[in-house]
């Protein structure tokens, strides 16, 4: 807690700064916006039993024939070799996933998680399900860290936008005194009016739309499509 | 050079970022906005002959008492026990600091540029040699990565809205393929209108102001009072 007594709300813009943080005090928020943290949510809220996140094709292969689960990932936008499903949050309609375990391998996405394995409390967020993001953090009276999966440690804007508009949502509710944290707001506020053509100067932007995924980016940006809240609890994500 | 055959501009937020670029192949520009950048240019802008930057206040005691330059520094806003002047650009006019070497330690700036020192080139930028800087960045053909020093490697806000100052002023010489530059550019524009005001919410601002030191963050956020470029060269950097 800081001096106002509120709790405090601050962006990580990257894996690569996370350590500047103190995890083990705080409620972390993955962003991936681009597509794991979305898919995430849309799987569970249509009825997946859980998500398990891992960091392999090879280990996804192996806990998938363990548990009789999906196996989903990709790499350079296609379905990775012994794999079955991609990423897209479209491959995860009610009537495929309800009860089923998803294992889904991304890169930029689990290595955060697990670097933030000592916080408080691991959530993950996205525009699909911001509102039941900003709900939660604001129950839980506790200090936030809104925590960028990036690209390859490299700071993007989907996922700096998505934690300025949760910023822009929360922020009476919190101190903030993160430079990040205003500048991705402000970086939010000035995208609003039109986020998808904003999006279209973003270098991830352009190598999924390279890929004919404009639908899935869409799909991403737009808020409350899947509003369930992703909790991580011993190595899987359920969805409260 | 990128597809486009023009050279390439990239904003690093953190010196904690700078091992994910291509540091050799580019020229750097140091940021440190409040204050040591903005010193460096006053200093030499006012007839210094060069500037030694060096990372503790022992070196900077030893090589001042060694060329008999002006040793200066602060920590935690007051002049470092040891050396003779602040970090403020008002302490180098030129009837003081003409024709001496100023030995300069600071934080963040400094070990920035050490980190950055394979680089085609180092020069330094702020506010006040604004347009010095992206003349030569423009002249030059080469790739740029505008380097932030940041606040102990956190990224901030007025490092940031320089180097979005500059994408501003040069991205149609270059090709830009960079998120961090995006944003801040949008930062930058968002802010223009009244930076000064904008900069309240900074972390620093409010550090600094504690300080009495608005008339030192007004100087170093306003363009052009000392337009000339520092270039680091054996150790020192020298106005061009």
């Amino acid at each position: 807690m800081t001096e106002s007594n509120k709790p405090s709300l601050e962006v990580c813009l990257s894996p690569a700064l996370l350590h500047l943080f103190d995890v083990k005090n705080s409620i972390v928020v993955i962003i991936d916006v681009l597509r794991a943290t979305s898919t995430i949510c849309t799987a569970l809220y249509n009825g997946a039993s859980r998500v398990i996140p891992v960091a392999t094709v090879e280990e996804c292969v192996n806990i998938g024939r363990a548990i009789d689960g999906i196996t989903a990932g990709e790499r350079d936008g296609r379905v990775a070799e012994g794999l079955v499903h991609g990423n897209s949050p479209f491959e995860y309609p009610r009537e495929f996933i309800e009860n089923k375990t998803l294992v889904l391998t991304t890169t930029n996405g689990t290595k955060l998680l697990h670097m933030a394995k000592d916080a408080i409390q691991i959530v993950t967020g996205s525009f699909p399900n911001i509102t039941a993001v900003c709900n939660y953090l604001v129950e839980q009276k506790q200090n936030v860290i809104l925590g960028c999966a990036a690209w390859k440690d490299r700071v993007n804007m989907e996922d700096t936008l998505f934690a300025g508009a949760v910023v822009n949502r929360i922020k009476q509710h919190f101190d903030v005194n993160c430079d990040s944290a205003i500048a991705a707001e402000t970086l939010y506020t000035a995208a609003r009016p039109d986020i998808h053509t904003f999006m279209k100067q973003a270098s991830h932007y352009q190598r999924l739309a390279k890929y004919g995924l404009e639908k899935d980016i869409q799909y991403c940006l737009t808020p409350d499509g899947a509003n369930i809240l992703p909790l991580f609890r011993d190595g899987e994500l359920i969805g409260i």
